[in-house]
């Protein structure tokens, strides 16, 4: 795909001289590390998601706060269009590079500032890698619960920018959940504090508007994390199931049995042997659906929970039910979901990754759904995902190679998506909109709300310069796409009902 | 108190047409209730926050959400200020009506529209009051988890327009992470919907950011509250110290040592002797102060944490530590703890009730700070409070009918909020800005942080008709109010460091 933002629908840029700003940027900040030679270029033309490319105008990697302050202080100038970017580990190409603005790479900002074991936070600076958090406040016995599968290579910032989950999010939440503070820039370069210390900010809390974003209202320069007490004890239950919609009606028994677990993952039968032959983590090949459902605590009440759990399990219908002998286990069980995507890539020339939230209710039907969808086009999709809080990640296996895949791959994404915002769901769980789902953003909000995010965009960036194109399409997109809105599953005319 | 809106540093309010109103409003609404004379509208010229009052030009009763609709379309076209109100228990002035302005009291608004077992989660209208939401969850072994001590008057929407505590959000959060979704209406009457029934929303978190934003992006219709499963077990400890320093020192280090209390509160003798006066507690009345440390879970959990902080407790020099012996006395010991703020008014004309955040670790210093202010001032302060989270609660006991003694009282919270900004924290944690804190506002933030909330505000209100003049304080009323800025404990001019 070669046209990522498109002037056309998604608002004109402003014109950069590239060479003018380069000397400025020279005779200013001569410590700076610019690069924007084409073969410098390249490695930063996608991010996770490489279905999108385009090669950025100049990549700039500053290793002190003053140097970002400046950038953005010349950018917002000379009217520069700026993209953050932490690692570029994202899925859904919310680092996608502009042709004509800047990528600003943060991955340098790799200090973990402060460990405070008695407020359990941690400060740190936005490029430390997720897992870099928990490693230093280990000897603490402490840690930071987000857990994205890629946490050991993203970073906080790009966490933060996200809103980033993982597989313990159902009982310990989302990145939003777990932050007391975030400094940032804004878009004129200057330094603002989001949230603070204490429990609560007054004011309207913009830490919780910032988290998410997606790098639209301003860069993220130091983060600070709550930290958590390790669980004494973790174990992890593995069932199978001969069909998938019973494994995911088992999802709802347990939740409904009033029990929390630490994760509850899901995994289809593509899935479980992709994982197997790349892992060899001890998964039944068999099996058309298996469940992880992890519990954490003390050692009498995971105990006590892990029984409770089986016998919900068998009540389900789950042909077999094996707790993780040790530790060695619990972790082997964990690396095969961890790795599935990668494992994925393993039997298909390519792959795209969805994301997609559904009310755990509607998880039997939409996993029938997914089924018949992937008849219709063709393309096997594999199943591995976020059970406990109805975060899917539906993997549509494609060959980009072979003529009208990439389009068929796009457009059953779509439909799996306009599925679950019909279910009273939405379209993303924990990967982004950013340039990926901007067109089913038309599906997900209509123009009173898609207005009103407009409206806050403006309040931190009244120029448009910060990541334009991503998170929130132009209503001018919305109708070019010519999305019906169908929200929370209200079709306009039911002559549209589809599903 | 008479002027509470004050028109030279609040803005200039739009002169209203009272008899053209009343009169559309009976046109277009007849069903609609009307208070417009003098002794109708008495009862409602305040919230909790009784220092201030001011007697509303209107007060409406809606019953349906189709004549709040009207109503603000109607109040829109004619550019009519509404301040927003539930059961009007908030201790902010966030409620206090305004003379040229509607009250839109929404406590008509009291069904509870769906209990989701499986799913965890409540739909309710807004004036359903707190406590009603866990007694209809009860049958299902589930509870609605914010508490604040209001709570069995308390209203749902009021709770979501304030962000409200309790004494459990030191484990279970506060209003904000306890809520899937709410629908709202714009101030030009549009109905809209922010976050979802998913765990998470793509765009901007709009529902976190509306969350405590006091009444001033929209008006609550309709709120969707996640459901928790009661705890097993619940037991209580009490601990007496001789010092509230030592007591301050200890709740640092029960956290320190890995445990998450339910809840942990703290009372110092002026506040003990009060609520055991009124309540019969069984309070020790000559401790300095008491710590109250609620541990739940499961049973083996639960015992093994009693123990644990019972030896916490006693290595931090607590005088006597007793564990609620039954359900009864846990009851009766929390029910004098949500009690205090009644049992303080009954030993002093009137009290104020101040409502700070510091950072765990400044308690004992602020406690002394809080003390050496109490004498500088000659007004007694009766400290109670949640001191897991550093939110404290110091009541300052004066007589208004004395001449000097109100603004006496005023002047020692403002030093005490100060004091709180000073060391990290912020002026509000539960209670919001309303008009009772707005000045410190301006300690709290800067003229740039401060046009952003504006910025924000106006892109849900541009032209500011809901509940002007709380909350956000305008720049000239910050020039006015002559208040240094304090941000994150960094004066601007050393000399100015006065604590």
């Amino acid at each position: 795909m070669s046209i990522v933002y498109d002037e056309r629908v998604d608002g004109v840029l402003p014109k950069v001289d590239k060479a003018a700003l380069l000397s400025e940027l020279q005779a200013r900040l001569p410590d700076l590390d610019v690069l924007h030679t084409e073969e410098d270029l390249k490695p930063y033309e996608c991010d996770g998601l490489s279905m999108y490319r385009t090669t950025p105008m100049m990549v700039v990697l500053p290793e002190h706060i003053g140097q970002v302050e400046t950038l953005l202080k010349i950018c917002h100038q000379r009217q520069v269009p700026v993209v953050a970017r932490g690692a570029g580990t994202g899925l859904s190409g919310g680092a996608l590079p502009l042709e004509q603005g800047i990528l600003l790479v943060m991955a340098r900002f790799n200090k973990i500032l402060e460990i405070d074991p008695a407020g359990r936070f941690a400060r740190v600076q936005p490029g430390v890698r997720n897992l870099a958090i928990s490693q230093a406040a280990a000897p603490y016995e402490l840690y930071y619960a987000p857990d994205p599968s890629s946490q050991i290579a993203c970073s906080i910032g790009g966490n933060v920018a996200e809103n980033a989950g993982g597989v313990h999010c159902l009982k310990y939440g989302l990145t939003v959940h777990n932050l007391l503070k975030v400094e940032i820039l804004t878009v004129e370069g200057e330094r603002m504090t989001l949230g603070s210390d204490a429990l609560d900010s007054p004011g309207f809390d913009l830490l919780a508007l910032f988290t998410g974003s997606e790098g639209m209202l301003g860069i993220v320069t130091e983060v600070t994390v709550k930290l958590l007490p390790k669980p004494q004890v973790a174990k992890v239950l593995l069932a199978s199931f001969d069909s998938v919609e019973k494994a995911g009606r088992a999802v709802g028994d347990i939740i409904a049995a009033g029990i929390i677990p630490g994760g509850l993952e899901m995994m289809d039968n593509l899935a479980i042997r992709a994982a197997e032959d790349f892992i060899h983590a001890g998964y039944p090949v068999d099996a058309e659906a298996i469940l992880l459902c992890e519990l954490d605590g003390v050692e009498a009440d995971v105990h006590a929970d892990c029984e409770r759990v089986r016998q919900v399990l068998e009540a389900a219908g789950a042909t077999e039910v094996r707790l993780a002998r040790d530790e060695a286990e619990r972790v082997r069980f964990w690396a095969g979901r961890k790795n599935a995507f990668p494992a994925v890539g393993r039997i298909s020339p390519d792959y795209y990754c969805m994301d997609g939230t559904i009310p755990r209710r509607e998880l039997p039907g939409v996993l029938k759904g997914i089924a018949d969808f992937s008849e219709e086009y063709g393309l096997r999709v594999a199943n591995v995902f976020h059970a406990g809080d109805g975060n899917m990640h539906p993997l549509i296996l494609f060959d980009a190679n072979q003529p009208g895949e990439l389009e068929r791959a796009e457009a059953l994404g779509g439909k799996i998506l306009e599925l679950c915002v019909k279910v009273g769901g939405s379209i993303t769980g924990e990967h982004g909109v950013g340039r990926e789902k901007i067109n089913q953003m038309c599906s997900q909000f209509n123009s009173d709300e898609l207005t009103l995010f407009h409206a806050v965009k403006a309040a931190f960036d009244p120029s448009g310069l910060l990541n334009p194109g991503k998170n929130i399409p132009t209503l001018h997109r919305c109708a070019e796409f010519g999305s019906m809105h169908v929200h929370h599953g209200q079709l306009p005319f039911p002559e549209l009902e589809r599903f």
